[in-house]
């Protein structure tokens, strides 16, 4: 008599899944974000426009990356009033920019490599 | 006059950097042995097979990758003999062919939204 296999995906599966897809898109959320930040935005508005290009990214992991970017002199920031409420707008800086060219092409290239692995078609 | 700046990338942006690229590759790590491992092999030809992919990826951080997904019911593992050594021979699990899946379509979406953050002409 064949079975069909009934693995428990429900509970311990889903964590794992979950751990595994938080850990994919973690490493490439400061690329993300230093791509953004060609355009100036300040913290509410960058993830505004990363969400809206598909980067669904939480204020408790966004915010203090942003932070450790600039204190690394990848990013700029100013402090500046809008509809008077003041902000603190980032934008990437020349450092910033040499390195996201660099993350652009390891991305580039770690695609091609998982592409080569998993096969095109799957 | 105009000065050419000199930003010191010589120390600090080189660890930088380098940080920055580990973090990239290594979410990527998982989804990337899972594939690989829908052929059988043994740690050394596993890591072989990546790194002639593309993927270079020391010992220190696969093999410990490896005996995760094991644990976490990715992987299975069966002892074998091989020119008359025992070899750990690995392959991807029905769960794991599931998760595979899963991190696939996560990666072609994540690209897709790198793309669309960076823009395709940089």
């Amino acid at each position: 008599m064949k079975m069909k296999t009934n693995i428990n995906t429900d509970d311990l599966a889903v964590e794992i899944i979950d751990k595994l897809r938080l850990e994919l898109r973690r490493g490439a959320l400061p690329l993300a974000v230093l791509a953004q930040l060609r355009e100036e935005h300040y913290g509410y508005s960058l993830r505004k426009h990363l969400i809206a290009k598909g980067l669904d990214i939480d204020e408790g992991t966004l915010y203090p990356l942003v932070r450790r970017l600039e204190k690394q002199g990848l990013l700029i920031s100013e402090w500046r009033e809008d509809e008077k409420r003041k902000k603190r707008y980032y934008r990437i800086s020349e450092l910033g920019e040499a390195v996201l060219t660099l993350l652009v092409g390891e991305w580039r290239t770690l695609n091609e490599s998982i592409n080569g692995i998993v096969g095109r078609d799957k």
